[in-house]
């Protein structure tokens, strides 16, 4: 199995990598390295101390007798090195993991908005592009976000990427399965949402062979893979704009700092783990039914309102809790019923959030808090534009 | 009343920034003459002859005694001139119409569909946010398409952008309203889809007063307003890419050529004429009520099957009719049961397509047929991509 991770240098995307490498797909990464460059112009880091990618490929590939390949390729601007690419290596599976993925980034600015959406949507329609112009049969894996459901009517299940529908109009009644009303919380979510329209455009038109798979919030630093050699060791985001909700709590009780919360705490995420992660890639790879639509799959396995997150790690560390104002414009209170469905068919076995992980991800982190900015923590990215 | 008409230099924008300026609104046209420039790389231009946007602004002025101004910017890539403008301006509306606006167009190659991509939805990013910095109660009033519906449900009535719906998930019942499900059929089409999303968002997210003009194919060329002096003629796109169909048959008959058929001709599609756009977009701006969220209106005022156009055409031309290879992906027998509702109830008098106006019509075009390069007619844009 021939398989093009896009964005393989990211945080999910190198884990990722390494796990289909170790499953015995040919991986070949392309990446511009960007996440890297916006760590520079936002003067933040990886609180892990990660490896260039060529270091990190050179280890991989000694220790495990792999040959990953690495591309320097911006494929939202060179579309002709990307297609060169897909038309020389002939993947079956292209994993696309290469958009803007922090929301607070994607509302930043003007230009940071601009970038998440130029830089999202032109990159799909790049990949679907040369996919339709190369071979139809090359099946797209593309990360979406569970943000595209929004929370209005998250107290049911949220389904997964359609509903079965009855439509109104005058006194007719059209009986319809629809794709999932989109409720974006921001303009990263958005360009997902929007992602999604491409997705069916290009199903409709040309008939490719596209997942799209609605992931969760994203816990967790190392995989089985990466954890081979401190060369493979993978990101972790501390700062306010790319790192987690969870993850910021972890550094806050590694540091001894209030748990800072936004507005009441009362809203429910969906959660995986980064292992998980990785496990959902090779399975939707090597799914080989249903293409007759755009497949979407949820990938959380579980959902956390995060007061109780923050008190969980509160009582583990003995930090209080400290509720600032929100800085974004979002329901405070949402309910939200999810859980993964279609790739727990595909063999998913959940990895579930424990006390003994936080406690061991505490200590992981206080390894490395020398090479923290502790101003870089707090979130200050607003949704509110004046 | 404080008008600013982005796109104001092209077909549809023209026509509406004089009517605007005829009913006393004060106008300022803002465009990067974008229009003009892709006639110059295609090799093609508007048959009647247009004069330049000082040139027709000068006249105006000076035969109705009006201050419309003119700056030239590209708002998907000048935030900075877009944003001072609104500042300096203060405007109570701002209509745009500056999007790339052609199906063909934006399937010929991976750059026009990225370009479409790009230049549609950061314009209109740009657009928002700065309404949502500077003041939210500017109503912005966007030139939509009656081509987001698709035709999944068009054989019942087209809603006017929601439909009342009942979503059905395991064994709950969800009764709401959506947005109406999109079925774009070029990259254009989709982009209109994705500014919709754009929409929902910023009204969600700021409250933003946005109303989506779906819009059907336009016919007629000039205005009581460009009537009024031969520097003020509006374009006649006879091209295959920018032209409209019911051009590209007027084209054929004044040249005594074979009326040229996409497939079947069995497409349904939906009219409205290029002076009661300009009341359309009069009406929408003088509408005040109801922007609890996105006003969405049909802005059509009939449907012709496209056989039955180019039988009437053939008929009063004595051309024949030719079928040739569809160059599109779509649905050729498709029903379409489509009508204005909410600008009739805003006023708008319906202006149908005759006979009369059709023979007009040819022999008006056949004035200029000296400047049509006749190789430019037929569409040459295919939507398969190899």
């Amino acid at each position: 199995m021939r398989t093009i991770v896009l964005g393989g240098d990211g945080f999910c995307g190198w884990a990722s990598a390494l796990r289909l490498s170790k499953k015995g797909h040919d991986v070949y990464i392309v990446d511009n390295l960007s996440r890297r460059k916006i760590d520079r112009i936002l003067k933040t880091n990886s609180l892990t101390p990660i490896k260039s990618i060529k270091q990190r490929i050179y280890t991989w590939n000694k220790i495990n007798k792999k040959k990953i390949k690495f591309y320097n390729i911006d494929i939202s601007k060179d579309f002709k090195g990307l297609d060169s690419l897909i038309k020389k290596i002939k993947p079956d599976t292209i994993v696309h993991f290469a958009e803007q993925r922090s929301a607070p980034y994607s509302m930043k600015s003007i230009e940071s908005r601009n970038y998440t959406i130029t830089n999202n949507l032109i990159s799909n329609n790049n990949v679907l592009y040369s996919i339709a112009k190369n071979n139809k049969k090359i099946h797209l894996i593309h990360l979406g976000t569970m943000g595209v459901y929004g929370y209005d009517f998250s107290k049911y299940l949220i389904p997964e990427g359609y509903y079965k529908a009855k439509l109104f109009i005058k006194s007719n009644v059209i009986n319809t399965k629809i794709l999932h009303p989109a409720s974006p919380g921001s303009i990263y979510h958005l360009t997902k949402a929007q992602d999604e329209l491409l997705f069916q455009f290009y199903q409709n038109m040309y008939g490719l062979k596209i997942t799209d798979l609605h992931q969760g919030v994203v816990w967790g630093t190392n995989t089985n893979e990466t954890l081979l050699h401190k060369d493979l060791c993978n990101r972790y985001d501390y700062d306010g704009d790319y790192g987690t909700v969870l993850n910021r709590f972890i550094m806050q009780a590694a540091l001894k700092f209030p748990l800072t919360i936004h507005g009441s705490g009362n809203q429910v995420r969906p959660f995986i783990n980064i292992n998980n992660t990785a496990d959902c890639i090779l399975l939707a790879s090597e799914n080989k039914k249903r293409f007759n639509k755009v497949n979407i799959f949820n990938q959380l396995t579980e959902t956390h309102r995060l007061i109780n997150l923050a008190k969980k790690i509160g009582s583990i560390s003995n930090c209080k809790i400290q509720h600032l104002k929100n800085p974004r414009i979002e329901n405070e209170n949402n309910t939200l019923i999810a859980k993964p469905m279609g790739l727990i068919e595909l063999g998913l076995k959940p990895i579930y959030l424990s006390k003994d992980f936080l406690i061991k991800e505490i200590e992981f982190v206080k390894k490395y808090l020398k090479r923290a900015d502790k101003k870089k923590i707090l979130a200050k990215s607003k949704w509110k534009i004046n």
